[in-house]
């Protein structure tokens, strides 16, 4: 991701002759594919793909290379997007209490595994202050309870449309997000839901999961859309636990399973490596 | 579980000297701890236990060893139960068309996994029937369908009465139990789920999670009660899949989960290593 | 794989136009590209691909365009190969004393998991007859032991050949191959190890693993190669294990990894997901 | 871990009674059993047991309970500890370059997932410097390279003396320990590994990994011993790779093993929840 370069990503109907004709526009560029990954769905009937091209040799500007695949695209009835690389996704992260995803977040960010740039961090609460300041990024306070909810989101809608965010991520943010909200960020929104969707769906999905009596917990990386912890999922993973874990080990155990969990839909998101497709998303993971 | 001895479980509420009230007992008599298992559950205030005994060096007859710990047994206030070892459990298999459970049951039995005499594979369609006949087993084909049902679970309750059937193990089999079944039969019928329960509770779990788009699918082994794919849970297993994993292939991978999940828990099961509580099962794995 | 169809296999040096190339080749033909796996080796400078192909449509006859491929083929300097579908490959099993590895594989086969045609199935003990004999398969009893080891490979080697087998796979066969036999079945030969290669080589894993005290187990899947357990892996598979579990538990706790890693191993071979290189094997999953 | 009482390990040859005669001990001053572990080691002939004991109701002081356990001890030949709760054991971590690890122990220590107290950290390189400074403990940087090397460790030796530490961590130190250090630190030194030991020991695993093709990567925790990489394995990750993952991607994604390991394996030792037992450690997990 770091060489210049470009990624696109495609969804059209499926028909022969599909991958030809990408390759074809790359390679009469030019291009070099450094990775052409790719799913014919046989009973959705589309086709998804995902590009990855280095761009040294182009014989055209860049720009002129994306407007160019405009004709094909079209034909191809698709959807497409390219990426300029290197890139760094401006990114707002919202939380609440808890700060393990927060931290994760920082972390692996700063370790070059999440190309993001973060433009601020936004609590309904005032605990994760202390984090965003030690690592130097703005974090404003935005309280949500009863009548502050709308004007709150308001504030957080405003903040983001300035700064240009692209990608607004839930790190255990603990409010509900107006249904405008979800329609008018769709597709930017990632939410880490602490425990293995569709299971728990709502809230203290850890005392549920106690009482259920599961063997395993889990937490799940999705998108958000207005329906309540059913967006497209990304990632899950999971944890084994026994009898004698109280609903409080559950949580300890558990936020091992969400900082991975959000840490590699993250990751997915800004390298691209994701396509929605109704309530599923197609992950071409690395 | 192969040399002369005794399972103990128990569960009582928790208090004190029980640990060594118990392993007294045990000691009193010249009995061997081999395993001596225990969860004391803060939460709920009580305690359960299972103890391996070799029996070589009693000082008793075992009988009279088992009836001599009521006193104890009572003073605690406990639900108790010994077993006398080697042993092979009663069981029936229930199947309906897939077989794959139903074989690999086979296999461990043969293998001595699981300590179980299989007394009757019933199915209500006919296609386990062959693999019944290969293992030298009875297969009694007993119709279910529309006004079958009825007489059909009258069938089965008469013949796993007059086998002295211990155990009734649910491996693919596709009918709801009549609810005074699960009552009579509570704690001694064994169901394996294809899915991550609680999520996809009921039919087609598989296509479901298709329609989901999870990222892992699995299988639950539970007790069976009334409340459908509610009961307490033995054991859960999950494999990870993708994006282009159809349903059908979510059966093919399913399959291995749902193999080793209803394996491990019939063992836990059989060896005593379980003991339910209210909605959830203690388990002392082995 | 069932319906009629073509998969290439192919790797060459890596250079830009090569999707592009063999795209057009394809869709030049009015071949439909199901799958396109494709894998660029920015360290090794090598390009990988798998493509499965829909011959329906074609313009030629589908000998044509497998012969007609070697123009683009010598001109990419590529090592390529074609397999026609629908497709069993005809493979023997080499058995010695436990059964669960040929068990599952005959499992799987029957289930059409595991396209192929087991033409034989070869012990140097007598162990697994009743199961060959069970499922109608002639069962080889070659001995191997001390003078008999050279003759018995004769033997197998003189069976293989004449009956077109491709595949050989080495189902818990307690033989170490000769050098000559590794090399002249290069790339056909599957072995499965009890073990989390390259940990525990050689006999007597499950020991070794014990005396060690590791905490998770394994089996490995892979390509035999004169090098003992050296050749390229293709799966593994682990399991968690604990201080109490004795040998003996390793040896059935592991029983299960060795079964899936086996069918899938087997499955990715045969349905051309795996490509050598060196002491590596490409895997293209499904 | 955070109310009063005590933390008793033990082991023992095995015999019977010794569940009673300690249980006796307990409950005849009164002490209330949270967690009874056992292991009664049928191939080695030695007993171990954790015992969780509350002691509001304890009818000596517990100091008097402590030492009263002598006879009782002596008697059945015992190694035994004892651990007054709460407590935090001091500690020590040694770091080079890389800080995954030693953000993963300030983070848990923190959330109090750790009961530990850091008394210095302690570099051959400056790398970890701010990190330990952001969290307001004192960093030590000790240079070793060549002719530094033997006074280096008499500094360590010097520093962890008299700072009374008990747990020295190796949080991604690259150097081997000289062996008297190792012996005079014997059961107190923990190590991460990154690679699923006992494969790929000494230096560059990941890269070894890499070469060997491997389909699973992993990290372990384990006592340090003179003997490079082959000390009582605490614990072990393991987490999927493919042939795209490079040896820069098995790092990046190996960093998550080998946090996990070296946290749990932390967690399970200062719980007094491990017994080293010859060249394997008895892990009571929680």
């Amino acid at each position: 991701m770091s060489r210049p370069g470009l990624i696109l990503k495609l969804s059209c109907p499926d028909q022969p002759g599909i991958v030809a004709k990408v390759a074809n526009y790359v390679a009469g560029h030019r291009g070099n594919l450094i990775e052409f990954a790719q799913f014919s769905d046989q009973l959705g009937g589309k086709f998804f793909a995902r590009l990855e091209i280095e761009t040294q040799e182009l014989d055209v500007d860049a720009q002129d290379f994306i407007t160019g695949f405009g004709t094909l695209g079209r034909s191809l009835q698709a959807d497409w997007h390219f990426r300029r690389l290197p890139y760094r996704m401006k990114t707002a992260v919202l939380v609440t209490k808890t700060d393990h995803c927060l931290n994760e977040i920082l972390w692996r960010a700063g370790l070059d595994e999440l190309p993001i740039e973060i433009t601020s961090i936004i609590g309904n609460r005032g605990n994760c202050r202390s984090i965003a300041e030690r690592a130097n990024l703005p974090f404003h306070e935005i309280p949500m309870d009863g009548d502050a909810r709308e004007p709150g989101f308001e504030q957080i809608r405003a903040l983001v449309t300035e700064q240009d965010v692209e990608l607004i991520v839930l790190a255990r943010f603990m409010q509900i997000l107006p249904n405008d909200f979800c329609r008018d960020f769709a597709g930017r929104i990632i939410n880490i839901h602490h425990s293995f969707l569709p299971a728990f769906i709502g809230a203290n999905p850890y005392q549920q999961a106690y009482a259920r009596g599961v063997k395993l917990i889990g937490a799940t990386c999705h998108y958000v859309t207005a329906d309540l912890d059913a967006g497209p999922i990304i990632e899950q993973e999971v944890e084994r636990v026994h009898h004698f874990h109280t609903p409080a080990d559950l949580v300890r155990l558990g936020r091992n399973c969400e900082r991975v969990a959000i840490a590699k839909g993250i990751r997915f998101h800004v390298h691209d490596r994701t396509i929605i497709d109704g309530h599923r998303a197609i992950v071409f993971p690395d």
